[in-house]
């Protein structure tokens, strides 16, 4: 198999200010197209740091992807620094020239500084990725069968280069073996526990295919992949074990697609021709900013509510004043009142509701911090659940949002 | 300066279905106690790599922290290899063991099973880290005056390792400087623009102080990190060229301390004693969902509605039937009526408003893509800003969130 390192340059990623979430992309994308990542490595914005790295990585990999280190305001290391590894000089790209003048005049339409043409000089003995998304071109250099390809940091510019140039350039210059993933996901049962359950179905796995664990919040997402020059043949192979596979976790199985369950619920919901809304106390906002992140989650989600205070829930989620002032809003009572208020209010088919504590402060003896109720219903049943966290907030508002949006797809399911 | 790397493990990192947030994490805090991340390295479940990646991380840092391989998936290759890299053996941890019992007997209330008392299972010469938010041990081993540790990958395990052990081992261990930050963030101008604007500043810097630019959604933060063995010199030079820097960019100030634009937000509504409801169509509970990750937000944040459909804008919002009809949605009397809306809903003292336009799909001619109305206002006033965006879905939920409470923020602040 081809391998590739990625390689992120900057002190930002070291002082720990920035996610890096480019990595785990374009390892994904390589994996799709059959190149398997050897090493990630991020350095910082050093000249002899990034040198010893690309001979580090040049030595174990074919392909080295580069990003950062182009921005306007990173320290001139890395551009002086490939045309000094590469033995070439940085010129001024005409295209390129272009691309900054028109961003600038057209597309922001901010005065350009100085600091904003050099954008445009690249080393002379590259190939040119032009940035169709940003003033940084990309530069792709060869040497004794390697590739190396050096990108802007900036998300959606890197991504624009990987798939418009940068993969299909890779798939023409190296033979790439075919592979084919089917993934399922499942909710509501461990990794221990799955691995034990299908630990016979891994060690019958053919060699060829692989198994993969991909844990989440309260999901586990199981991938198995397979390797094969001949695409017929690894295709059909890979679809008998994954029919095991779905057989054998059913019980869990939220999708068998390569989805999130905010997907796999509206794409439920979109079968069904039902339509949604969210009643959210604990998680405000959280589980309605899932299903809306889904284009054309406008099709099935009617609206929600995040009735933060009781009285909101009151006022105009009808949920009754004696249910707060007795079981309190956290209560079976309450998310039952809250699901009710919310058919109501929105005119939907199905509701989901949330009302918990979530911390760090605001617990009692009978209440402590992570105890949360929620619920799923239509007009004619409500379904709800009690569930105990413990940990921090953030994670509390994740874990309720995996659950409620399963406890309503399995509702969902479980309606006529 | 001492140098530490960061050794993560693990397949699912490099086919990129998982994001590193832990390295970030751990180069914050390790930065905050003067220690400086020279590489952080993702690697596979593989003996070689990580025997390699060891051997090479060794060479160039005084302290490897290595996280992930120790799972009950993970192949059972990290601990089996440690023994052999440090000459020792694996035999059983007696208050890991009573630790892995007491979680699944008391918290999760789970059967145990076989793989999960391997997790009780160290090499005989590592100092045991015991995890009290989970069963997986962390373990601590010295060498030629260097110290490796491996943790979880879990985050809020190893974070619970980090604080209570890790850190406090390591600062008696290596003599560190004293570190002096100072944070402010920006919003509203851009990172060329900036950086030209404090050249003169940057450029005057004692050598003891950098700065650093951590660009995020339409907001850059500026941090100033002083280092010295003088604690109270550093902290005073630092102080001085904070002010310094905070004068010249207090047009564009949205905080001089080290949070985020909601949390500033949230100071400011609580000083003032002042409560914020939402109505947002196009973010979708996004903003919401920022607001509500703070712990406390509850004494200021009334409430929100996600009025998806326009005829929920009508009921619930009472915007006008008559302003959708003739203006549509997305449009400056939209979001001035759901300002409105919102504000007798919720009984809040300001609200903030959005519609727009996602994508991919739904644009038209006069109304494109990334068209996007954002209002902020109380009952007196209502100021309003248009927006236009480019890009995906995601990117233009965060950036509308940015620009709205950025626009509240500054309304806020211009109220007696």
């Amino acid at each position: 198999m081809t391998n590739a390192s990625i390689i992120t340059i900057g002190d930002e990623l070291l002082i720990g200010q920035v996610i890096d979430t480019n990595s785990a992309w374009m390892a994904q994308e390589l994996n799709k197209a059959g190149i398997w990542v050897k090493r990630r490595v991020a350095v910082g914005d050093s000249r002899d740091e990034i040198w010893r790295t690309l001979d580090e990585e040049a030595a174990v990999s074919e392909i080295i992807l580069i990003t950062g280190g182009l921005g306007p305001t990173a320290d001139d290391i890395t551009k002086p620094l490939l045309c000094d590894y590469f033995h070439t000089r940085l010129i001024v790209n005409e295209d390129a020239l272009q691309n900054v003048k028109y961003i600038f005049e057209t597309v922001l339409q901010r005065p350009m500084i100085e600091r904003n043409l050099k954008q445009a000089e690249v080393p002379e003995s590259c190939r040119v990725i032009q940035n169709k998304r940003g003033t940084a071109p990309g530069m792709l250099f060869e040497r004794d069968g390697k590739i190396f390809v050096s990108m802007p940091g900036v998300p959606h510019e890197m991504k624009g280069m990987m798939t418009d140039e940068v993969i299909p350039f890779l798939q023409q210059k190296f033979k790439m073996p075919f592979i084919a993933h089917r993934t399922l996901l499942t909710a509501g049962v461990g990794e221990s526990y799955l691995a034990d359950h299908i630990h016979a179905f891994e060690s019958g796995l053919p060699p060829a295919i692989r198994l993969a664990y991909l844990p989440g919040y309260a999901m586990v997402r199981l991938r198995l992949t397979g390797l094969s020059d001949d695409a017929d043949l690894i295709r059909r192979e890979t679809d008998v074990q994954f029919s095991k596979l779905k057989e054998l976790v059913k019980e869990w199985m939220v999708t068998d697609e390569d989805v999130s369950l905010q997907e796999a619920l509206g794409k439920l919901l979109k079968t069904k021709n039902k339509t949604l809304a969210t009643a959210e106390s604990c998680t405000g906002g959280y589980v309605a900013h899932l299903l809306t992140s889904i284009p054309g989650s406008s099709g099935y989600f009617r609206g929600g509510l995040i009735p933060y205070h009781n009285d909101i829930k009151e006022k105009v989620l009808q949920v009754q004043g004696d249910t707060l002032s007795s079981v309190g809003a956290v209560s079976e009572k309450t998310v039952r009142e809250m699901i009710t208020g919310a058919l109501n209010l929105f005119h939907s088919d199905y509701a989901l509701a949330t009302s918990g504590i979530m911390g760090p402060d605001g617990g009692t003896e009978s209440k402590p911090v992570g105890t949360v109720w929620i619920a799923a219903g239509n007009r004619h049943i409500t379904e709800t659940r009690k569930l105990h966290f413990r940990f921090d907030r953030q994670r509390n508002i994740e874990l309720t949002a995996t659950n409620v949006l399963n406890l309503l797809r399995k509702f969902i399911l479980s309606q006529p």
